[in-house]
């Protein structure tokens, strides 16, 4: 095998352990589920990644990897926070629509499945939800204010706690129930919040974004 | 053994179940963990509750009925739909801090560890979930409407999804990073918008809720 073919092997093998492990859960992906997803011999699952763990562990950066993509791309046309906002939420819509990984989000899946159960699945999922937090909405949010399109008082840590509890409450909703309406209907209301943090001289984005879809 | 006997037995085998499934889920409770920390012995267990599953679901349901009594306690004291909406927000603010079972929300954490992988766990939290979505907050938003408290063009379904989905989400926050102050955040901007949603004539109750705080 030459070294790329080795290397698509690999995203193969990721692509299937994700998608699985994103489903059943880690406490609920035994090994025989993970050799028939993936294609693998014991041995080669051991070779290529050591263990279970492992590759449990390199699975869930790589589904990480892919909601990352999307957000970048949701993101990058938008310069100003509010549409930014905007994009964000429609980012997630799209994800219960067109899911980049099968099973839900792999940050609330795995928050949930780790947090009483497995320190170095809880670990990188808290990295992962960090990233959204601070570096995606927080963010977002404070260079907003910095450039008075969002008001000045505004609750930076509050707003984007809620606007990814939110988030991940509707992908759950919508994947308990099959029913990708729960997620619409929260967006819906993230929506007008986006649009009412908006200071007078910006507030003419509700009426863009909504002639835009 | 009384009935009264094997009631409170059943009680407090049903209690430690609750907490060791929702800390750890259905499938990462061993049977070997379900008898040490039920106390029961193999036989005891099947003969009293039939199968792990069996226990599984009367422990869900038991889980859920303590987060029942706790939040009609917290309604009961207020008439009104925004004093209400507090009232619920400050509920789950109340959950985080003195967690009535241990491991978090067991309407979350069986949401989402069931969706992909056990049918009959995935209906009994639907179920529960619907009794919050539309029992608990959907009612309070469409009596709010009625009785004129709240707009008459509110939106209550997207409303009442936003409600759950931020709570449910800002209880995940507060347990993957093993700090409460994720959902006290997302409780502040839920608890602006529940007064957001006042009509003039009741607009006050802002004042009232944080000077009884």
């Amino acid at each position: 095998m030459t070294p790329k073919d080795a290397t698509a092997t690999r995203e193969r093998i990721l692509d299937s352990a994700a998608d699985l492990f994103n489903q059943r859960g880690y406490w609920g992906t035994s090994l025989s589920d993970l050799l028939a997803a993936t294609g693998l011999e014991k041995g080669g699952l051991y070779h290529h990644f050591g263990s279970k763990e492992a590759l449990a562990l390199e699975a869930f950066d790589h589904a990480v990897d892919r909601l990352r993509v999307r957000i970048r791309e949701s993101l990058a046309p938008h310069r100003e926070a509010v549409p930014r906002l905007h994009a964000a939420i429609d980012n997630y819509v799209a994800f219960v629509e067109r899911p980049p990984v099968a099973g839900g989000c792999p940050l609330l899946n795995t928050a949930v499945e780790s947090d009483d159960t497995h320190p170095a699945l809880r670990e990188r999922a808290a990295a992962a939800m960090t990233e959204l937090v601070d570096d995606t909405f927080g963010r977002i949010l404070t260079r907003g204010v910095e450039r008075g399109e969002l008001a000045a008082d505004l609750d930076v840590e509050g707003t984007a706690a809620l606007f990814v509890a939110a988030i991940e409450g509707g992908i759950m909703l919508s994947k308990l129930y099959g029913d990708n309406d729960y997620m619409r209907r929260t967006a819906r209301r993230l929506h007008d919040l986006a649009d009412s943090l908006a200071t007078a001289g910006t507030a003419g984005t509700r009426t863009r974004r909504r002639s835009s879809r």
